[in-house]
């Protein structure tokens, strides 16, 4: 392992959920946003639905089911939906937008920056993820993320975790696939990593879903694991 | 105008002369490169010559006579025939691979990075090259360019000129191209810009080509005019 670690010269990031913490994120602006305009649910539902949503929204993209669209045009589906099931009425096409938009102002766990300025210390460091370009570099601004490059699916016309993805960062990145370490809390974006040749780190995130929602991710053997981007630091050495 | 500079948003920024200085850092590179592999020619020529093969291995991908290929490629395609034509022999794979790469490590004009700055504490500030963008990530990281994103004609399969470039950046950037200014040395590039709808700033770097080369540019009526970054921000109201 040694030698493949050594390798290394780009981490891509996998980023709802791994760089930034969603739920608290949607549950604090919502009930912001609840409050000024006389809405009362349960943010931590609604943050929770507009989240599942996704991943179905994405699969019908990949199978052909529903032309191309970036992920801020997924986002504006699920939320045109959830409005009429939380039976949210008389907001503007402004709120909306701007509620959709919450997706850019994410807020990053604790350890992300201070780990990433370690990270690129050594290594570029570049998003890796389904979210649209301008949704990640608007988050990039806002949170303070010291990106080197912002590399999206959007770039591909593809969604994680299809292969492609994966390949065209390494493609854009100018780099071979076992010089690039995909860093998500998903297993599943480990897997399909791996599989075209990426070299793969799992840094958990039990709060992803919020409190007392942690769901069991199981390490690949060949998976680096560490609790947060800092710990990542220090198991590459980096001081 | 005042309108029209209100609405801005992002500004996607020429690479190669606009923001970074080819000729300087590819001589005084080539010099100690020579001294070291005991190559002894006029390296001021060898820079012009390499920057001169540049428009037209473009334009040929650009009408279809060579596949999509990017600037990285192009560059070693005219780098083997300088090689030829200065009579340069002997050298190692690593070496021209090393040589080639010179374009990744050229060296910011001085107003680029403090310019840069203060502009993007109010706008996105991205690359808008020819060049690919591995070419462009490792040269931020190695000069210090503090892009917000890392915007490039490789996202797209076409060069500047071609207005699909342009407008391959505003939709990655959620803009409408009115809200985006592109910022280059080189009047050409603005024009094509600003057919796509682009506002344009143009910023003569009349070193570009070496010193005593400067060539003539012409500005339009509806260019903002500055001599450099930091006066691009004053003419912006930016502190």
């Amino acid at each position: 392992m040694q030698n493949a670690r050594s390798e290394i010269k780009a981490l891509t990031f996998d980023v709802f959920g791994t760089v930034v913490d969603w739920y608290s994120s949607i549950v604090a602006e919502g009930e912001k946003f609840g409050d000024t305009h006389g809405i009362d649910i349960d943010w931590a539902q609604f943050a929770l639905k507009w989240r599942a949503g996704y991943g179905p929204a994405m699969d019908k993209v990949r199978r052909g089911e529903l032309p191309w669209q970036n992920i801020d045009a997924l986002h504006r589906l699920i939320l045109d939906s959830l409005l009429t099931e939380f039976k949210i009425v008389g907001l503007s096409e402004a709120d909306k937008g701007h509620l959709n938009q919450v997706w850019h102002r994410l807020k990053p766990w604790p350890d992300a920056i201070s780990g990433l300025e370690r990270l690129r210390k050594r290594y570029i460091v570049a998003t890796l993820s389904n979210g649209n370009v301008a949704l990640l570099t608007n988050m990039a601004k806002f949170a303070g993320l010291p990106w080197d490059c912002i590399l999206s699916a959007e770039l591909t016309g593809h969604y994680k975790p299809d292969p492609e993805v994966y390949q065209t960062a390494a493609v854009l990145l100018g780099l071979s696939p076992s010089e690039v370490m995909m860093v998500a809390a998903h297993p599943g974006d480990l897997r399909a990593a791996q599989v075209v040749g990426f070299q793969t780190a799992l840094v958990p995130r039990p709060l992803e879903y919020g409190p007392g929602r942690a769901q069991e991710v199981k390490a690949h053997p060949l998976d680096l694991v560490a609790s947060d981007f800092n710990k990542l630091a220090d198991l590459l050495g980096i001081a």
